[in-house]
């Protein structure tokens, strides 16, 4: 059986069990301690990160964008990277925008001081800097999502893309820690409700981490 | 004509420069005060970060990889992402490697305390921790990319790919400063001699940034 290794609140890792789930493809999820360096796994990742997907017949491929690509191209049936170059030359600055701009101006700001600091940090407390930050970020980045959202059907274009996985990757790390005030985000949040909806989400919207509960509305597809 | 936004001693402005020169593309560089945040280059790219490439028909393509493999897909003659889906995800697992990790670990410390900080916080001194956090990290890169050419004849195979020119964008810049120890690196000085004679790093042999010379050997193909 095909194997990702992964972590439970990683967009990274969430981007991949999206793109899986979209091409129905079967999967065994194995959570990495990364934070351990075990030596076998730093065999599969020099690079020690999640995510890493080992196929059945043994190969390896690591690094969240390269394991979306390979799968796209390998089983392209319901294409997610689009069919001209400028297609998914546009896919692929939104998927870049969520997973670096997005990840570093929101995610790490929340994600990292709330769970990973408090997990990895004992004793230390949020930096009250950061999460204001992260929580002034996130409304932009929506009005982005918006207004990209009131031009096209989906963040790329017509059709669902890696873009619209990538996003959800990010916001529904977001949405589990409650920093979301949709109210305010319209567009987004219509986007968002599109897109919670489809069965690929639905392993996503069952994570539950132990003593990190998510937000109330987490996983309600209509949602406030 | 075909215009490049760039940054003259941005690794990421320099992997599409090489990507063009290697594809013998035309083009003309426009260098880009990216700190002054025009509202004309926003435009063109709403992250505010250079590269970005202009068409001569318009299209714009914004962000280094998204460029690359954009051109590669449009001129594919001599393919610089493999020919297979695995070959690929090697290629793209070591341009994320040197793009994402490299770039943190190495060249942020670098050019970062002693270029960027000098220039846009002026009066204050280069960080030495972060300095010696560079040089060492940067060895232990030069180390693991003998280790690849040692096995193989580029770094992700038998051909020059996007992985050696995402690599020698990364390494060029830090070489320009003086900070690679290379008779510690035998085999990685090998594999840098062998692509800084390439026709494509003659334009970047050539940079200087004014106030900010190059370290002595930077332009020498055999160096040490």
């Amino acid at each position: 059986m095909r194997q990702l290794y992964h972590f439970w609140l990683s967009p990274f890792s969430r981007k991949v069990r999206l793109v899986l789930a979209e091409k129905k493809l079967d999967f065994e999820l194995v959570a990495e301690p990364v934070w351990e360096r075990r030596e076998e796994f730093l065999r599969l990742n020099p690079a020690g990160q999640v995510p890493v997907l080992q196929e059945e017949d043994g190969t390896i491929i690591a690094d969240s964008t390269v394991i979306c690509e390979y799968i796209d191209e390998v089983h392209n049936d319901a294409p997610l990277m689009g069919s001209t170059p400028v297609e998914r030359a546009e896919i692929r600055r939104l998927v870049a925008w969520f997973d670096g701009k997005f990840n570093t101006e929101v995610t790490d700001n929340l994600l990292g001081e709330k769970y990973l600091k408090r997990y990895f940090a004992k004793g230390s407390t949020p930096d009250t800097g950061c999460l204001r930050a992260g929580r002034v970020n996130v409304g932009h980045h929506l009005d982005y999502l918006g207004w990209l959202f009131e031009r096209r059907k989906w963040l790329a274009g017509d059709h669902l893309t890696m873009a619209d996985i990538a996003a959800a990757a990010q916001i529904s790390v977001i949405d589990y820690m409650g920093d979301i005030k949709w109210a305010r985000h319209e567009r987004a949040k219509e986007w968002y409700m599109r897109i919670k909806s489809r069965p690929s989400m639905r392993e996503i919207l069952a994570d539950r981490q132990v003593g990190f509960p998510p937000s109330s509305h987490y996983a309600d597809l209509d949602f406030e």
